[in-house]
């Protein structure tokens, strides 16, 4: 469940904080293999290379033509590669450690700079979510922005940045054209896209349960409602810290943004206002879900209840008119009348029709 | 459904963001053939042109006098009309992104300036909310202000503007003397004036709703109220960021807006205020409108359960009554008096009255 | 219904904005004859006049000695009164459409000034909250300060500022040795003080319906609670901005507002304050009895439930037995013996007792 | 009621604001005697006097060893006391009209000042809360803070300041080697740590009425809970605002206010937000009580539903059958066997004994 | 319970504020044995000393390479220690009092400086979250951060910091390479992530719960739900203030906070801001329990009542008919058919078949 994996990676208190170059080997992040990617490009090039060999690799200089290289890594089952990119681009150890602890708030932080030990960078960090399995999951994505430079850190393979690819490999796309911080704009967009698809998803579960509410009343109906309610809100919880890392990029100079970026950046945060503004309204929508089915309940109730007591009050008094003419007295004069058995039909009818009147006078079916 | 459309043209996470010009002919945004007006007008001359050969039409220059130039396009099967105006007009690729997309939250951005590749223009998208067949629509509306000119794009063809257009046509009107600033103010006017016919309809389906809750409690007025809950939030959606738009209007400078209109502009404010407290009025009544309908639903069945209870409580004793002189028991000495017969019926009588005087007291009818 | 009221005087969107001098003699305002009273005073005299022939007393000009002018209208059946003073006084025509346009929300504008083509002004709205059978009615009135002149425009004719007059007549009173800015704060301090009697009235009838909760549970109580609600609620939504006028009276300076003015704001906008927390309270109530009356309902229920179920489960199994012996069967030997029916009664008594007994201890009555 | 006396001293809309000096003594503030005293002290010395003959008293010098002198005034049925001290401490005319009105909103004002008429004045009023006869008053204290003079004002007697008066008998405490802003101080910080056994009294109440709850549901429960909610809610409204006077106090300087005093207003400060917080948890106690008793109501209606039907449905098919061989046809063979009867009652056993074991197993007792 | 422990050292309304150094001895706190851990570290040094003799030790010098001294007290039963600490390191009479009383909010005061009588010190309060005996307890810490000593001071023993001993024995850990700040940070750190595992202990309740809450409805369980809900408020309650703390720390500039400590301070930011936020969907899931609750017993009543129905509507048309042919009249002519028996059980069979087909297409069972 949701809740435990919170806690997972920080079961002892008062351990260190940060995570030390050095000590990242020695931790395990998964088992899912690792998959490397390096693409070089700029507005005339391209070149994209899966690594096998990341030490080799790390030792050759990039291409003298390449503006904007980004190295892709999917799968921390082997930590030694977020170590050789940790060393060679002298990334925070706190950073590092954010990485690799899944779960963390989106969240932006421009390291270094010119006063600090540190290299100018911009570290931002983000969810990104997808529906498997008809439950909802939170993949972490960590992006280092650097001056010629992108890193990406995701804890397992994915196939979101197929879209992305294609741009880069188009020649004469706006992507290629620009510079590392366009690219970090690239993949918030498409990570916040990604909300459109599941929130359609959402949108068709609650017209479905809409529909099961008013059909029936089952009894597990409820803990449904709660489940999408509950999925709304953890869509919520990433996408509203979401919308503050876009404003901070938005607002905050930084030696890495250039202003076309910037540009292009208080678009997408108009995308996260509208995405939080549709959740809202889907989470309203399933409060009156909740209300819809307790005041289905009740109207169940009140049918069943109509049906007991005309049924009742019709034949209540009629069983203790027959009762009467079952005792055994023996001076009751109407037992030996020969009109008497009609008439007692006939009385049968009539209080049963005059009840039947007044219930549909007061409308109650 | 509404949901449904909020993600219609956004289906591609990770498609480049914004539209370059060269791409919009491709596009395809409906089946309404366009209509393009151009008005000219000063305080002194008005004309007004429905075009039909946009290239012919923009290859020549606009008439010495006049002072401002609106084009209207409405409809948007052809895209052609947006491709040319684009082009002529220099629109940023976001904005046009932005008017093509359907369901914009509404919004105001000043492009270009003095020191931008792109000239100085307020782009200011708003959404027009109309009822059509009981259901709550919102067409959007996509403004741009320049020096001299004003455009206006939208999806479908309407009458919307009928109103304005005979203000243009009087002559001394305020509208004809002032700039192109006024008369976007004008037509966010317009807009937001709409609400208030819309929201008597509203107010009269509360009435209507409620009316109907107090006589029965048919099991469909609850969606018919969340219907109209829901609308009232869609409506409230378009207002609340328009409050933003006309405030940031009337607060930052631009060299489009005019002091003028800075003035009518907070008149506008007042008047969006005024419409969104309606609005929280209402949302209000409608949720008071649930309460008494699962107080209803309460009422009736308390109704109900009295008329049980008193038909029950009166004859179950008495049932059983005659259940005892039903027996056939050999010693039953009461059988054999004459008295026993009246005697009975007496009993019956005395216990019902009694019954009866006890739950009146109880005022339980 | 207050929500007609509303939009009644906006019906035309895309008609223009402001009512020019020309045109308010063509308008209607209702049907009430004018008012229209003119005070001239300073510390040493006071001069009150009802005026007939507006015109003709707007050629003379006010007496030497006249520090301050207020000229009162009330009732806008005949519009020439406002456009004569429109014109003299020089009022902006989007003020004067606010003062025509009932139902505006409480505001101060500050029109006019050194740089502009209209003279210094502060243009106050606010509405006058009174009770009319039992329904509450906001009243508008509007009120410009100028430098020597104080004017106010109201729909009807109220005796609302009968204590004024008074303060006025009376010799040394601090009103008389003040300027127009003081004049206006006593007339907002009058309508924030007819608050209390209003709140009263209110606080009676909360009293009242939780009396009536208690007792009994008529189906209509809950449409009076919600309307007692809706009348808080829209008290507060005039006192809410009312709220703000004072303060942007007391913290933002203008020339045509003296010193000693404001430190008396500053004591205004604490009643306030104090009367949109005892709306608070009140409104806090109003929800309780809601709750009262939802477990009132519950309560009943359960009582009446409670009566059925114990003379159910007293008498159900006793006109089981009875059936038993009313059976038929030959061989059925109870039927036969002397102590059979004695004996029949003794059980009667004893299930029922152990049944009560059995109820009592669960404290069911 | 509380809410009556929100109004009581506000009855005429339009009066004059503010009590002019020569008004004061035509009032009448209560029937409580007034109890004047008056204390002089400085590291040294001190000097406590009740005070019989005001106008005598201040003829006369304080003695010159005099730091701080503190007069307290005690019941307002003479207001001859009110009337000379505003006189001889030039005390503002709004400020008097507040301490003669009750239920004023906890305030600070600073009047006067070197540019002012009037002496520099803090002017403060807190409510000090009290439980008399389980019902929770607010008891008005007014202080006036000047350089060398503290005046407090309440309207009935009260013996909440004898601790005070023990420190500033300690010869040596904190409080006699300080100025007058730390008497005032102290006086506010005794005022805010008489909350902390009013909230003891209340959180006794709350496990008092928790307990009730789950025993049974008494009709008036509902009321003793929402009578705390309101208590708890008074409290609040009173607490809020200190906290705001107590912030504005350590916030803005004034030359009244020593700076030992501002660090012991942030402890003051700290002890508000701690019983504000507590007054919170209150709240959610108080409306969780309400919720158990709601569910508490369900869950016996639910019992007793469980009864009846559990006797219904075993009692009503036997019943049936009884009825069956009561019937009186010729030809109904059963009724001659000599084995019908005790059949009879082995099919009543089993039908019971199943049906026993089916509620059973749907755990319905 | 906790709202007793709240005012428990705070009764006597009107005592002096703060404790003079002389009167701490007076006071007792527990009586728990005190333990008093003095560390002195530096990159290259480590010594770990547990003091019997305070007085002795305070008299001799700190070991010249000590960096940073650390003294931990732990216990209050004998009061001499904190004492003996507040005279050497000059501690404020409010810090003083605040670390003596219990349940303080946390919070952060930087007292002295260099204008000050008192030297630089940060004063830090915050609360331990512990589960003990599934109830849930706020052990106070406090610390007092000067430029080369740590003093912390808690209620009662834990074995909390063991973590952080061992991080200070560990040669090179960058806790020990730097200042104190440092090591506040990390005592900060160790106390907020204690928080994991207490909401993991909370995460397995609320599921427990909810599984208990669908299989039955036993009448206390709104009271265990009740009591995780105050839990979760508890904690929160603590945690809120918990990061305005560490804002404050990581905000404003202090002569005894190093550069290096304040990035870490923004990474515990982040932790703070996640547990609150992981707190409040929690708090979102107990409050969604409460509703399945209700709406369980709604179901389950739902259900009783269904079968009640049943068997009702069956049966009691039928002994009806069974009574009609009970009755004695003399001339009942079905009585001597032969067919009549079995036609009476025909028609009770079909009538019986009839009912459950209507039931089970409405869909009742």
């Amino acid at each position: 469940m949701m809740m435990k994996q919170a806690n997972s990676l920080q079961d002892h208190p008062g351990a260190a904080p940060g995570i030390e170059h050095d000590e990242i080997v020695g931790l395990s992040g998964g088992n899912e293999t690792v998959r490397i990617t390096c693409i070089d490009y700029n507005p005339g090039n391209v070149l994209i290379q899966e690594i096998e060999d990341l030490d080799d690799f790390l030792g050759h200089h990039r291409p003298e033509w390449s503006n904007v290289r980004w190295i892709s890594v999917e799968g921390f089952s082997n930590l030694e590669a977020v170590h050789a990119l940790a060393t060679k681009y002298d990334l925070h150890p706190l950073a590092v450690e954010d990485l690799l602890h899944a779960r963390q708030r989106p969240k932006v932080e421009a390291y270094g700079g010119e006063e600090s030990e540190f290299q100018a960078r911009l570290f931002i960090v983000t969810q990104v979510p997808k529906i498997e399995e008809k439950i909802l999951h939170h993949e972490q994505l960590s992006i280092f922005v650097g001056h010629n430079t992108v890193l990406t850190f995701q804890q397992t393979r994915s196939e979101v940045w197929e879209p992305v690819y294609q741009r880069i490999k188009t020649k004469g796309s706006r992507l290629r054209s620009n510079d590392t911080s366009f690219l970090a704009y690239s993949l918030l967009d498409t990570v916040v896209d990604r909300c459109f698809p599941i929130l359609e998803t959402y949108s068709d579960l609650a017209e479905e349960l809409e529909a099961l509410v008013l059909e029936r009343t089952q009894p597990d109906l409820i803990n449904q409602i709660h489940q999408l309610k509950r999925d709304l809100l953890s869509l919520h919880r990433v996408l509203w810290p979401m919308r503050e890392v876009v404003a901070a990029l938005q607002r905050d100079p930084h030696e890495c943004l250039s202003d076309t970026t910037r540009v292009y950046l208080r678009d997408l945060y108009d995308h996260v206002i509208q995405i939080i503004e549709i959740i809202e309204t889907y989470r309203e929508m399933v409060s009156d879900l909740t209300e819809t089915y307790m005041s289905s309940i009740s109207n169940r109730m009140n049918e069943i209840m109509k049906v007991l007591t005309l049924i009742g009050t019709i034949f209540i008094p009629l069983t203790f008119l027959a009762g009467v003419y079952g005792m055994n007295f023996h001076y009751l004069p109407e037992l030996s009348q020969v009109w008497a058995y009609p008439v007692f039909w006939v009385i049968c009818f009539i209080s049963a029709a005059v009840m039947l009147l007044l219930f549909r006078r007061r409308s109650w079916f």
